[in-house]
């Protein structure tokens, strides 16, 4: 089994590519949900309904977030009758967050209602959100504290960033789906290209999760999502800046610092001061063939590194 | 002031018309809550809805229900994930169910939603929900007790009623600035010509609203929803042989009892046993011209019987 830890659009590209190289049954895809918020009385799992429609093939490549085939007629009739539009909700990725919220106060779980969808949309890959507990990223800025959604898209993640809390997440159980897998040797751990602080930290942020990783005696992986000082997309090489690190593969490594057993970075990237093993490969993915690329490379560390 | 008491489609036409002819602040239109009902976790309520799209000029004639340009791009989407899709929610039409009922859910009343959203679609009249406590219809059929809408839109009113029970009306206040419309000497309380058991049943089972009807002192005349033993649209003449009369504008009448000082009903529908004084009219409205025709006779009658 390999584990992929994820976050949004670009832990995604690399999950897909996994996905594409191993039988279903052995991935299994983490998301961050410490993104989710709730919006019009709607929980949106952002990490989770990325990885969803990106596995299932629905994603939007032209917008590069949301669904295939979008609209928009339910976000301009709100505008016009007075409700808050600097989140976009498309008609079609609407239906996600009204069923899923509608069976969250139902009282069933968000693994369970994850794992339904994932299913009613042919995904093979088991995925699943890091916890059922509810974790919210909040960040101390220079505005002040703010919840993740209004300062990474209402504020365009502009506000530098000074603190991270990840609240619920001392009181947050791991899934337990995915500490039965880490217990059961998997063959690697995978960082996947996401950012670190807010992507993949809320994951390393619950409890008795990093030892469960390094208990399970599996080799763990990062691909750095710092190409040459810069991020594909998002935050990531501005919050590097934030917290006073040059935006580079050596500071990715130094962050997950004993945790990490590899780095998979892009080749002009490597640096004498990164510890962990690397792994230098082409780690832009565009098209597909790129996903799958990656993948392979991410795997024959893996082995490598056994 | 002018108070007419109203259901959807039928109700929300003559409202229109009397919408025309009357200066705003000289018409109060009271809505039916029976209908609504939470569905994915949203308050819907279909007759402030068509109310609100009609006076807008929003509503959707092609379908004769919802809004006008709608599309089914969520409908379309939840059946996918396997929400269930028996009431169909339009793209449009889910952004006032989606506001709502997160105004809902942050303590806002009924009444007060439903205010800002007609002032923000530039409608003029008072619009009011009957009540801003939860009244809901429940019908004991053939086929046992059922809600309102799995009966009425799920199974298109086909079971046999046989008896009605408006859940939460004993304990419901009737809205208070409809008492305090009854209480200013009103013109004329108008009845539209809206389904008698559903439509209206609820309204006047509010508690005090007869009497408050009764002691406003202004006259009370009735529309026929019944044109030659048929409704227009919906139940009406089926719920009337259910309870044993003949669909008729006499079985209106009785139906409605003392309350009524005049019936406007189709010429043709004019029988001598009828108690009220009755005014002749072409009932059936197809035209905007028609609404307007009929809401004439109406304030004329209601100018005869003061």
């Amino acid at each position: 089994m390999i584990i992929a830890l994820s976050g949004g659009v670009g832990g995604a590209k690399l999950a897909l590519g996994l996905a594409q190289l191993l039988p279903a049954e052995e991935l299994c895809i983490v998301a961050n949900t410490g993104d989710d918020f709730e919006h019009f009385g709607l929980t949106v799992c952002p990490d989770i309904d990325t990885l969803t429609y990106t596995l299932a093939g629905l994603d939007n490549r032209q917008l590069g977030w949301g669904r295939q085939d979008e609209s928009w007629a339910f976000m301009e009739t709100l505008g016009t009758l007075g409700g808050e539009d600097w989140f976009r909700l498309g008609d079609r990725d609407l239906a996600l967050h009204v069923l899923r919220s509608h069976r969250l106060r139902a009282g069933e779980s968000l693994s369970a209602i994850t794992d339904d969808i994932r299913t009613r949309l042919q995904i093979g890959p088991r995925l699943l959100p890091m916890s059922d507990d509810p974790v919210r990223t909040r960040l101390l800025t220079d505005e002040g504290w703010m919840d993740f959604q209004p300062w990474f898209v209402g504020r365009r993640a502009a506000p530098a960033v000074r603190r991270i809390d990840f609240t619920g997440a001392a009181a947050a159980r791991p899934q337990g789906a995915l500490l039965a897998a880490l217990a059961a040797r998997p063959r690697a751990v995978v960082i996947c290209p996401s950012n670190p602080f807010i992507s993949i930290g809320p994951i390393l942020a619950l409890p008795g999760l990093r030892d469960a990783i390094r208990a399970s005696g599996a080799p763990v992986i990062a691909v750095s999502p710092i190409i040459a000082g810069q991020a594909v997309k998002g935050p990531t090489a501005k919050m590097f800046a934030d917290a006073g690190a040059a935006p580079s593969a050596a500071s990715v490594a130094a962050h997950y610092g004993d945790l990490l057993d590899g780095l998979v970075l892009e080749a002009g990237d490597l640096t004498p001061d990164i510890a962990p093993r690397c792994f230098p490969a082409r780690t832009l993915m565009t098209t597909q063939e790129d996903k799958i690329a990656l993948a392979r490379i991410v795997l024959a560390a893996a082995e490598a590194l056994r």
